[in-house]
């Protein structure tokens, strides 16, 4: 053996810092010297390691002490006692591997360790989904979580009731009856971490939760919910969207209807007053469901947002929302508003606990909310997102005067007509200038029969307030030109 | 028809208190209580509205306030409006069944409404699981939010990174180490909420997750992460148990194993050296993987504890940790150290973005934790708990000698072996007496061969400190009388 213990111990000694204070601390010094040395291979499996006493002589600490620290690490495995051959290496502490020891961080390439998870930032991020970071309330909502830490009562910090924080359930309801017309009571509310965990609880696994599939789901709509139904087990079903929404006459054997009633996502419309009537029609005859997703029903800027479809019937409809689009998705905080007869399952589906959203947060958006600093906020951004997409449609009326924004003015994102058959290239162009931002195309079920169409989905909150002009600018730069649309087809 | 149109507008005008300001606020007003009306049932399905120019001139406003809010609540649903019948009260605008509205709030029946989940509070709750919740450091804590919220960049209120923020992620990677001997890289850590997120994340759907069951479990444990695994079509397979924690060389075909090495959960001894070699072994040979729920490591009483499994080989233990031991349950955040192999199907698992648990709760823990506040609070509740056990152990020598505290000193809780038979009637006395805790009965896996043992599980972490002697003298209570051990079972 090449290496002997006189030459380890030596190491050992080498490694420690012995300038500590009492018996514990060297006892644990050693520890850790021989655990690092066994670790990083310079103890290598097998070798025998020194009889306490002429260890304990090297390092002048007691023969008790390395006597202690040997027993320590045989029972942490890193060390073998066999009678007869005394103590060595076990041949399973192998060090880590050295090429994943070299390997680098990941992101590290492209940036710092701490580069936000998408790998490359965009010069100009104008992708859907996320309000204005810079923007968020720091001080109003430290406010409320001092407030909520503070006066919360002990049990807060016990094991969480699964249904949500009773504060925080009777805010919602006085909120969202105020604001978007919803008929619930805190017990008829579920907490949870945001929509897709909603959709989750309702869908659960394989097939075994609160509601069953297949599940209608307009034509246009977010793939990553359709993935995440998809791998719960559920078939979704497209129904075509037209300008007045989804077009709920063709619904047909489903049970449940997925909706975005208030402003349909991403083409921009809202469910027309009749298909509003005619799809509650449907669930009361067929003992369906709705899910009405208000993902941005406090946003619209030419009038007062239509109520939510909720508060026409409490029983059939399960309303879903949460704060990710009207104050930060770092909050992971959203909630269910049930009819009556899933509140026992879903809460069922939650877990004996709350497993889920942080309930200090939840105490914290429950003064957010009733203090009247979450109207402030919305106000707020509903002025700054107005103003964003009012410089949208001027900048195109000035600079691409042939391409049309869809849709109602509302919401986080606008979508942007194209000629037929230009998307594709419009994306490319729009990467190869830096521009992040999703075409139609990404948004399509692909079992609808509905034509494609051609389009742009710009999320004009995502940039901060000093970042949005460049963003528009490169965004003009990147649109097919007008001649294309306008020539004459006749020739 | 019992209400005419006249009725309806007084009862309309009755409702509005026009002290508002300007026309938007009566507008607004208008449809409120039009919409009020409707809900509760005073504007009947059917009925027609009055014409615009009437309610105008009853209501003291302009008629196009009228008209707007009519065309308002087409839009809702709540009217229609057909060409030749004027407006009137959609046939499904029902009100809420009277039943429903008179159904009172959940836990109202038992205390006010702000009342913990658990139905009836007990008068002493001994049951396991939980920390002090009387001792969370509000102020410590409030320090590390207050700063995590002011110091981050703006792209912390985006879309998290779904391994969780690089901040925590390093701070657990030193702590870790330092302190449960973990060998790990800020880019093997992903965050979760939970040691339950963390399994369902590995098991995922249907199978379809990122380990295949069966999955060898001990055959005492939680039957919470057994249902949880049952759920996912996992199959759990019973490990017998010893005094040297479970017996892994019974370890048949399965693929994965999960252990609770520092301290057997429920019953309280850690896993023998040999068993830790033999475990890292068998996971070598087989390819196999360890969990290690790591879930109260820090609490140990007696002597440093045992370092994590994890050390031994990172390439084949997962270790699962989570503030809900040693913080509290209520922040949701909890770590998976994985293996190489395992970083990337575990991050698709979780999704592209951060869906789970709260980004500033995260970078609130790395503060807390790297500004050595996460120590102190430990030491202090190592030293309170401790105290507490050596309580309950000396509460036994004196009134329950015949009573013995099975398992190392460590940990929020303790089993007392009971005489073969007197669990269950042990535990309808503690029911009796207001004692809540659990049997071990409800811990042993359904399938396990292993003899029943029969025990009570007291989680002497529970109670606040005012309240545990009492505790302590009610449970003291309980306990079956040493007579029937001492017995001579001769005759």
């Amino acid at each position: 053996m090449a290496r002997s213990w006189v030459n380890s111990a030596e190491r050992i000694g080498a490694d420690l810092h012995l300038e500590l204070s009492g018996s514990g601390g060297r006892r644990a010094a050693l520890i850790d010297a021989l655990r690092a040395a066994v670790r990083d291979g310079r103890l290598a499996p097998g070798t025998r390691l020194p009889p306490y006493r002429s260890l304990a002589a090297d390092l002048g600490v007691a023969r008790n002490t390395v006597a202690d620290a040997y027993a320590e690490l045989v029972a942490e495995g890193w060390l073998t006692a066999r009678q007869g051959s005394g103590t060595r290496v076990a041949e399973r502490a192998r060090p880590l591997r050295s090429e994943q020891r070299a390997r680098p961080p990941r992101h590290a390439g492209n940036g710092p360790v701490t580069a936000p998870p998408r790998a490359r930032a965009p010069r100009h991020d104008l992708r859907q989904g996320t309000p204005d970071a810079s923007a968020f309330p720091r001080a109003a909502w430290l406010a409320s979580y001092r407030r909520a830490v503070q006066q919360a009562p002990n049990e807060v910090f016990g094991p969480g009731d699964p249904a949500g924080r009773i504060e925080l359930r009777e805010a919602l309801t006085e909120y969202l009856a105020r604001v978007r017309g919803v008929r619930t009571a805190p017990d008829r509310i579920v907490i949870c971490s945001g929509f897709a965990h909603g959709l989750r609880l309702l869908f659960g696994q394989g097939g075994g939760g609160v509601l069953r599939g297949p599940l209608a789901v307009e034509a246009y709509g977010l793939g990553f919910h359709r993935a995440l139904l998809g791998a719960a087990g559920v078939r979704t079903v497209p129904l075509p969207i037209d300008e007045h929404g989804a077009c709920v006459e063709g619904l047909g054997r489903e049970r449940a209807v997925l909706l975005t009633p208030a402003h349909q996502f991403p083409t921009g419309g809202p469910l027309h007053a009749e298909r509003r009537a005619a799809v509650i029609d449907w669930a009361r005859a067929r003992g369906g469901v709705v899910l009405e997703d208000d993902y941005d029903g406090e946003f619209r800027y030419d009038r007062k947002p239509v109520g939510a479809l909720q508060g026409l019937d409490p029983e059939r409809v399960i309303l879903l929302g949460s704060v990710s689009k009207s104050l930060s998705p770092a909050l992971r905080l959203g909630w269910m508003v049930l009819p009556e007869r899933y509140v026992d399952s879903v809460l069922a589906a939650k877990g004996e606990r709350e497993a889920w959203a942080s309930v200090l947060d939840q105490l914290s958006l429950a003064d957010f909310v009733s203090s009247g600093s979450y109207d402030r906020h919305v106000r707020r951004m509903r002025q700054r997102y107005r103003s964003r997409r009012d410089r949208l449609v001027a900048a195109l009326a000035a600079h691409a005067p042939h391409i049309e924004v869809t849709g109602v003015a509302a919401g986080l994102h606008a979508v942007l007509r194209l000629p037929p058959g230009t998307e594709r290239s419009a994306l490319k162009a729009a990467a190869w200038q830096g521009v992040a931002l999703d075409g139609l195309a990404g948004f399509r079920h692909p079992e609808t029969d509905m034509p494609a169409r051609d389009g742009l989905v710009v999320g004009y909150a995502t940039p901060s307030e000093h970042a949005y002009g460049a963003a528009l600018e490169a965004l003009c730069g990147v649109l097919p030109p007008g001649e294309a649309t306008e020539a004459p087809t006749g020739g």
